[in-house]
């Protein structure tokens, strides 16, 4: 699965956004002069746009031709004054908004349905457990077609989970846990098998990496995947450079999925041009075809109309708007899909975190000093100016980092509406907050890496060995 | 392999073709008022160009707008006056010149290089054997590369050969089996290894055909290659949709090959449209990765730097031109071509023969009977109109589809001359030259029929059946 937008633009000073803003409108007005092709001019007056909400995030102004940022209050990641449409593809992910994407016009623009009261009780009801807090608080905020898995479910009819990962680089940060930790929980209160995609060709095509290093990666990645706990018997996880090759049912269903989708198609979806490499055109079947239960003979005995309920980021929606799209030409049940929101950067909600900056995220692999370090001198804070103003006035939680980390990571409701209120009221300070989250943090990472310790490459083997898995359907 | 050009045209009356011309030229005009993309325009323009030569063929005269075709000197498929420029892409092979395709042209295009006599001399020094009458007689006309594979091979460094066909239906046509007999013979005389692609998810994506019904044919297409005589030590067989789900190797070349070529590229080189679907779009790449050893760890033994030698039509050409753009790149050594020219149409030279037009073709599946009916009734004929003339003038071998068979199918180089001559000096009636072909087809099929007999499911199994191949490398 697609990982991150480009979060390079964040570290840039205003004066240089100016630049690449200006650089960019000469770049859009000569293929226009050139009569480029179209999709050309479109990406780059996309890019000209998203520069542009930069350069506005960054300021506060609006980017003038020939005025260069003077005299700025400097609000870089603060809150924007205005909302603009936010950018929300599989690659980025940007919106002027310091609270972040603006999530209900997602889910009219998306057209998919809110998860509502009613459809966590009735998740309660048809598992007998209480939600996991990221349904109670909205974390996973949006779905398709959860209802038909809730009614098959109360029927005896169950279904499989797929979820995935592009494992760019060998450290994950906890913003990538959010899912695994989603579908962990779904694994285990529907007792239902799992399979994990992981989109290492995907990464050897976007990236400058060798097809080995995408490899590695997955494994690696896949060690951390397996320490948040899934259940040998009912998770089979894979690469797709590796599956690929070893599948009697993967192929068959990438191609059908790529009979039935045009150029027309992903380029409206994915936003791809002419001169992207044929490899990239046609990924998006290859993220598609594992929502159908005939990739996985192996797995689930030849049977192959088992519905499929997915797991994942919003941002991941287009790649299965199009499976759905495609579905019942190819004689396949669509997939169900269950959407989170995205991971705030440290700095803050405007952008998911990135794993290509290692300030923009806390990562497994860190210490418990450096995450100490990292929240105190990078967690954007809703706190005012000076304590006086703090104690008076409050803090913000709507755009506190901290806080926002603090309602993914603190599972004791009453401990977060507590801090909620003493936060806002201006009993609670900035630095006060911060060690709370800091001392939720720490002991998390802490497990997690305990946890991968103990995955050896023998169980990431047998994790990643396609077999039959502990279900009967 | 893509089959067969759309042969339709030929069966179209001048009246229905000048309609057909009328028909495009105003969907070109409605494509450039509606300012429609330029591919789209363009691959219309194609097809109208493509329209006006097929009725200058049918008609002797060019296209007129507005003046439908009266009073015709009816010579459909006889020699148009003027040469245009030949359409040769691995979907179409269209030319005006009854003689076929200008070969010489078509290697100043393609940029390959003519098999000449220096050539032919060197590949029987190289093999101790006499030439086959395919090179001897230019049917295998064309190169890339040829020279440094003689010189590796005269420094016992040895290949692998790779040819493919695309399992379009179940009944093969005598031009099929060309390449194959060929290859047949390069297999001998080299003592190489030899692997078959049959593109049955080609036939899946480009025909109105199931993945079930092309694998079908993939394996019944595999039993009249098996009849060919291949060594079951010495030769794989493969359908993709098969062995790209059990090979380690294959995909990982597919994607190398589909990061490094552009939709751009695909475009320009197959004429790809927005419209068409990104299985076609990322097929070319699925035709490329046999070129590499690696694609067949199993077959080679992990090696993957062995040189390979393609023998196929020249229609073929545009995906290994690709390929041989893209292997340095990936690290891999470019594959060596032979090309053949086509077989041509009992109807005439002017396109391949196609399995979709029954009385286009012999098939391996004809009785005798109907071979000498199909011969005989359609078997463009070189001769004159009445006896005496043809007694007077003698017939034209060069037109002559009887004749060209037989430079395709009787070995012997005497008896042809003799028929030749005999022909052109008017001694030896069209009737007698094709009572010479029936003769030759008849038992050359019935042989190949009595072959296939033997060819049982398991003999399929084993050819296609991944494993290490006699040949030390």
């Amino acid at each position: 699965m697609a990982d991150s937008p480009d979060c390079d633009l964040m570290s840039l000073s205003p004066l240089q956004l100016f630049e690449r803003v200006t650089e960019q409108g000469e770049k859009v007005r000569a293929l226009k002069a050139g009569k480029a092709p179209k999709d050309e001019i479109d990406a780059a007056v996309r890019m000209l746009l998203s520069l542009k909400l930069s350069y506005k995030t960054a300021t506060g102004q609006d980017y003038q031709a020939g005025l260069p940022p003077k005299d700025l209050v400097l609000i870089n990641n603060g809150p924007a004054k205005e909302e603009d449409e936010d950018l929300v593809d599989p690659w980025n992910v940007q919106t002027s908004n310091a609270k972040g994407v603006d999530y209900d016009k997602l889910i009219v623009r998306f057209g998919s349905s809110k998860i509502d009261t009613d459809l966590i009780n009735r998740i309660e009801r048809a598992t007998g457990q209480k939600p996991h807090h990221f349904l109670r608080r909205g974390i996973f905020f949006s779905h398709r077609d959860m209802d038909q898995i809730l009614d098959a479910y109360e029927n005896k009819k169950s279904f499989y989970l797929y979820t995935g990962r592009g494992p760019s680089s060998q450290a994950m940060h906890v913003g990538h846990l959010i899912p695994f930790m989603f579908t962990k929980w779904l694994q285990e209160v529907f007792d239902v098998p799992l399979v994990i995609q992981l989109t290492d060709d995907e990464k050897y095509l976007w990236k400058d990496m060798t097809v080995e290093k995408a490899y590695e990666y997955a494994k690696e990645n896949a060690k951390d995947i397996i320490a948040c706990g899934f259940d040998i018997n009912k998770t089979f996880i894979f690469s797709d450079l590796d599956y690929l090759g070893s599948s009697t049912g993967f192929y068959k269903n990438i191609v059908k999925v790529q009979k039935h989708v045009t150029f027309n198609q992903v380029k409206g979806i994915f936003g791809f041009t002419d001169s992207d490499c044929i490899g990239k055109i046609s990924f998006p079947a290859i993220q598609a075809a594992p929502s159908f239960s005939s990739s996985f003979p192996q797995i689930f005995n030849g049977k192959d109309n088992i519905q499929c309920l997915i797991p994942c980021a919003i941002d991941q929606d287009p790649y299965f708007r199009m499976t759905r799209d495609v579905a019942p030409r190819i004689g396949q049940p669509k997939p169900a899909l269950l959407h989170s929101v995205f991971f705030p950067a440290l700095q803050g909600a405007q952008t998911k975190m990135s794993a290509s900056d290692p300030n923009s995220s806390i990562f497994l692999t860190d210490t418990a000093k450096q995450i100490k370090t990292k929240i105190n001198k990078h967690a954007f804070s809703g706190g005012r100016d000076t304590i006086e103003e703090h104690r008076k006035y409050g803090g913000n939680c709507d755009v506190d980092v901290s806080f926002m980390y603090l309602t993914f990571f603190l599972e004791d409701d009453d401990r977060l509406e507590q801090l909620k209120q003493a936060y806002t009221s201006g009993e609670l300070l900035t630095g006060e907050l911060k060690k709370v989250l800091i001392e939720t943090m720490q002991p998390l990472v802490a497990s997690h890496q305990e946890r991968r310790k103990q995955v050896t490459d023998e169980i990431v083997k047998q994790f990643m060995t396609p077999r039959k898995l502990a279900f009967e359907f």
